[in-house]
C-alpha cells in the first residue's frame, strides 16, 4: 500500500509504498478513504507535542474509511462497516484509569498517528472497540475531521455544563471554531464570535453565529457570555476575552500551546468564574458530535487533497492557509 | 470441572462434572475461588426475572478467583491476575447505548450467570475487558459480593447526586442494606437506617448508622434525610418513608421486583422530590466499592459454603436465612 | 376599587367595591392591568387544594401592572415600575428552609392569592422583594400568564438538567403545555408535543414542535425522548409515555391532581429513569422564563375578559374551553 | 456607643464614642458580642481591596451578637435573637443579578464593614433579611469567624462539587485553612494539609487531617488529591500543587490577592483540570457552616481582644500572628 511516512522527528514525510498490515485477532483493517491533516500533525512531526513517536510512523488521528477484513476473534464489527477511529486506541487496561473507565488518563496509552500508524495512507489498522461506526449520511470526507477536530470541539462545549439560555461565545474561528460556532447554534445557544478579522466575520455569520464581536470588551459592551470557547492556540485574545465573561461564566480551554496561560485571580473568585481545561471525552460525545453532522446540523468546510499531494497539504495546514479541514482524499 | 448446573427454568440446581472450557482469544479462564449466590439467582431459577437464559446454565454474577490463563490476543490481563467480573460482560457494540459507551442499555446484552455461565463451578470464562482486577488487600470471599450487591448499592448512592451535609437513610438491612449503612459512613455521611425489628437495630448500630428509626413517620420526627436508598424488593416500607424525606429529597430505587409503586404526586411535586432508578453503573463506581472494602471501610457479612452444598445455600438465600451474603468458597 | 371577592369556599366570586388597600413600609400599590387566570383558582375555589385560604379572598396568581405607591421603607421599586408578582410571597424567614434561601419550602408561606390577595381587582399590594420587573418588550398581558404557567413549566424544564441533544416530549398541550413547546424550542431542543387530538396536532406543528405523536409507543418508534414533561393533570397518557423514554431519561411532573401515580419499578431501575417533581423553582428561571417572551421566541396565547366578566373567564377555564390562558384585562 | 473608626484609608483605627444608630423600618439594631478580625480588613485599611469605602467607617464582617432593638417593618427578627450578619447586605434589587437572586454579583452591593459600618463597635445595624440565626449550640465567638472565613472555605468545598472517595487537599493552614480541613473531614473526605512548616504539620493533623504533605510532588507521590482548596492569597505553593492534582480534578481559588496566576495549559487540558473562583455563595452554605460547628465537627481556633486593644489585634493580624482567628469580644 501507499503511506505517507514520517521518518523521523523534524524530518520530511515521504510517500512510499510498504506493505500492507495484517489486523491481529481483536483488530479490523480499513481501507482509508478520508484522512483529515490536523495542525497537530505539524506540531507533532516538529516536536512540539510531548508524545512519544514510533519511527518510521504514518501519522493521521483522523481517519476514516471502510473495513476490509476483520481479525478472528472480532464480533462486533464486519467487512463493509463504516467506520472512523479517534485518537485514543489502546491502553494498559490495569491502571487505575483504565479500571475506571476513564482510559484517557492511562499513561501507557496507545494513539492513533503516535504510537500507531494513522490514516494518511490506503490502509490502516485499528482495534476493535476503538473504531466507531459512521452514520450513513455522512460522506467519510465529512466524517473524517470529526474524529478529531469535531470531537474536540463538541467536548469542549459539553465540558462547560451548558444551560439553556446561556450565551456562548467562541474565541478563534478556525478548523475547531468554524464547528464549534456550528455545533453551538445546533444545541440552540446564543452564539457569538469574537474575531478582528472582517473576513472572518461574514464567514462566521454565514456558519449562523448570531452576533460576531471584535474583542472581550466588545463582547462585554453586547451582553457578554456565559461559555466562551478557547479553540485557538495563541491565547492573547483569549485572556482578554475574560471581559465579557459574565459571572459564573465558563472558560474552556481546548486549543494547547507551549504558551503559559496568565490569568487575573481577583475577577476569577469575585465572579465564580471557571477556567475548565478540555480534550476528547466520552464516547458520547464523539456519537453526538457526528449525529449533528448526521442531521445536517453542522458541516465541516473541508479542502481536499490526494494523498499523493499530502506535502501540498501539510504546508498549508502548517502555515494555516487552510479553510478549514484539510482531507487526505483516498 | 464441577460445576452447579441449571438444567431448566424451575428445576434444581446439579453438581455436574463438564468439561472445563477454553478461552477464545480475547477471554480468560479463571479459577474461581469465591462466587456470590445472590437472590437473584434465586429470582432467575424461578423465572421472575425477565432475561433470556441459555440452559443448562451455570449461575453465579459475584464471581471472584485467579486467571490460570488466556486468549492468544489477551494483552491487559495474565495468568495469576485477581479478577472478579461484575454482570455486563459482552454487549453488540454496534446499538446507539453501546456507541455511546452506556453499554448497559444494549438490549443484546450478555450477562453473567445468564446469557454466560458464571461462577457457581471451578473455572469460568470471563472477556478480557469485562474483568476487574481485585486490590491485593481484599480476600476473593470480601471481594465476590462487592461484584454485584456492592457495586448496586454503591452505584444507587452515587447516583442520588450526593452533596456534603446530606442525610441518607437506608430502607432494608439486608444483602444490599448492610453495605450501603457502611458505604454511607465510609464516604462520610450521616447515615441512618429505617426497620422496625430491633434485632436489626442492633446490627445496624454495629455497623456504622448513626441512627436507627422505624418507620418514615419516625425519621421525619428525627430531621428526616434528603437521601433514601431502598435496597429490598418490598416497597411498603419504602413507600412510607417517603414521609421523612426532606425537599428536594432523592428516593433511590436499587432493589426490584414486581410489586408496583404507587406515588403521591402532590407531595412530589411540591417538596421538589425525586426518584430515581439505578442499577450499576460505571466501572468508576465498581472500582471505588472494591477500594472502599480494600481501605477496611466496608467489610462484607458472609456465610460460606463449599460448591458441593451450594443447594442448601440456595435455601437459605430462597429464604431470607443469610446474614448477609452467601458465598460459595472453593 | 372594584374586585372579585370569592365569600368562601365553594361559593361563587363576586365584583364587589372594596377599601383600596395602603401599603406597608416593605409592601408596594401595583395598579393591576392585566391578571391571569389560572385553573388552580378553579381548584382552590373548589378546595381541591390543600393550601389554607384567607376568606373573603381576592383570587389571582398571576398579577402584572404598574407601581402607583410604595411603603415608606422601599428601596429597590418606585412609581412607575412594570412588575409582576409570582405566588411566593412572604415566608417566616426563621425556619431551616428560609434561612437556607430556598424560602418556596417554608411551612407558613405566604402566597399570592391564597393566604394575600392576588390580582383580580384594580389594585393589589404586594411586598417589595417578592415583585419581578418585567421586560419593557413585553405586554402585561403577555407577562401575566408567565408568573403562574410559564415560571412553571419553565421550572420544570430547567429541573430536567438538560443537555445538549437531548429530545424532549410535552404530554398535555394546554395551558402548560403550549408554552412547554415554545420553551423547549426556544433553547434549541429537538421538541416533540404529545397528543391524540389532530386539531392539538396542527397547534403544535404552528407552536414549533418538530414532531407530533399519538402516545408513548408511537414516541418510541420515532426514536424516543431524554424528558418528558408532564403538565396535564391526567396521568394516564402520561403513565403511558414512558414507554418512549430512552435510558437515563427524565419525567418532570408538574401538573398536580389527587390521581395516584403507579409506576413500573423494574422498568425504571433498568433504564435509570428518574421521576422529578418540580414547582416554580428559583427567581432565575421566572428572569428567563421572561426574557425568552422579550426575546420573541415564547408567545402566550391569550384570551382577555374584563374584570366585570370574570365569571365568564371562569366558566370556561373551568370546562377547558380557553386556548390556552385566560387573562383579565383592567 | 463605643466603636473602632478607619477615618481614611491607611490611617490608623481609633476607639472613638459615637452616637448609637437608630433602624431605619427593615434593620435591626445588634448588640455586637464577638466581632472578627480577618485579614481583609489589614487589606482594605490599607487600600488593597478595590472596593469603595464611606469614611469614617467601621469595619468588621464577622459580626456576631444580640437582637437589642428592630425596626416598624421587621417581621422575621425580634429582639434577644442571636444573628450574624455575612458581607452582603444591602442590593439594588433591579439589575439583572439581583432579579435572578444572585445579588453576589450586584454592582451596587453594599457590604458590612465596607460601604455599611460593620461590628467593631459595641453596637451595628443590619438589614432584616441579612441577617443569619445562629443556632444555640454555638456561642457568639464560636459563630463570628464563620461569618466570613467558614462561609468562604465552605462555599469553596461546596465549589468543587464534591463526589464520594475525592481526595480533597488544603493548601494554605491560617485563618481559612484551618477550618477547611475540618469542614472536609467533616464532610467525610480523604483530608490532605499541604505545609513545609513541622509546627503546622503537627497543627493539621490535630485538626484532623488525614496526611500533612510537603508540596505538590510530594502529594503526587502519596495518591494526589482530587480537589486542591487554595485558602491562601501567596500562589506559588499553590501552583506547584498542581502537581499533585489528579485527572479531573479542581483546584479551587478562595483566597485572593494582587498576584497573577500563571498556569501550565497543556496540563490543564490533557488532565481535564478545572480552575474555580469561589467566593461567599448562597446562603445554604453559610446555614450548613454554621451547623458543622453547631454539632461540635468544626472548632475555630480564636485569640480574643477587648475592643480597646482593637489595635493589638490589628497588629498581629497584619504580621501573620493570629492563630487562626482573631475576635473583638464585648
Amino acid at each position: 500500500m501507499k503511506a505517507a511516512i514520517l521518518p523521523s522527528l523534524n524530518s520530511k514525510w515521504e510517500i512510499q509504498e510498504i506493505q500492507t498490515p495484517k489486523p491481529s485477532p481483536n483488530q479490523v483493517l480499513i481501507k482509508i478513504n478520508a484522512s483529515g491533516l490536523c495542525y497537530s500533525d505539524v506540531h507533532l512531526t516538529e516536536g512540539g507535542i510531548p508524545f512519544p513517536l514510533n519511527f518510521p510512523l504514518i501519522l493521521g488521528h483522523e481517519p476514516a474509511g471502510e473495513i476490509v477484513e476483520v481479525g478472528e476473534s472480532v464480533t462486533t464489527r464486519k467487512k463493509g462497516d463504516r467506520v472512523g477511529v479517534p485518537f485514543l486506541q489502546k491502553t494498559c487496561g490495569r491502571c487505575e484509569w483504565c479500571l475506571r473507565g476513564k482510559r484517557i488518563f492511562c499513561e501507557q496509552q496507545q494513539g492513533t498517528g503516535v504510537a500507531l500508524n494513522g490514516g494518511h495512507a490506503e490502509y490502516m489498522l485499528a482495534y476493535e472497540d476503538a473504531t466507531m461506526l459512521i452514520p450513513n449520511e455522512i460522506s467519510y470526507e465529512q466524517a473524517a475531521p470529526i474524529f478529531c477536530a469535531g470531537y474536540t470541539v463538541y467536548s469542549g462545549l459539553r465540558a462547560a455544563d451548558l444551560k439553556p439560555h446561556d450565551r456562548i461565545a467562541i474565541v478563534g474561528i478556525g478548523g475547531l471554531g468554524h464547528l464549534g460556532i456550528q455545533y453551538s447554534k445546533a444545541a440552540g445557544f446564543h452564539t457569538i464570535a469574537i474575531t478582528h478579522s472582517k473576513d472572518k466575520e461574514e464567514m462566521a455569520y454565514s456558519l449562523g453565529a448570531d452576533l460576531v464581536v471584535n474583542n472581550g470588551n466588545d463582547l462585554k459592551l453586547n451582553g457578554g457570555a456565559d461559555v466562551i470557547l478557547v479553540t485557538s492556540n495563541s491565547y492573547k485574545p483569549a485572556i482578554e476575552a475574560f471581559q465579557g465573561l459574565r459571572p459564573e461564566g465558563r472558560w474552556v480551554l481546548m486549543g494547547v500551546s507551549n504558551e503559559k496561560l496568565t490569568i487575573d485571580p481577583l475577577s476569577l473568585a469575585l465572579s465564580r468564574h471557571q477556567i475548565i481545561g478540555s480534550q476528547q471525552n466520552s464516547p458520547e460525545y464523539l456519537y453526538e458530535a457526528l449525529d449533528f453532522v448526521a442531521k445536517g446540523k453542522v458541516k465541516v468546510m473541508t479542502e481536499t487533497f490526494s494523498l499523493e499531494n499530502i506535502s501540498e497539504a501539510y504546508d498549508k495546514v502548517a502555515n494555516g492557509k487552510v479553510r478549514f479541514r484539510a482531507v487526505i482524499h483516498n
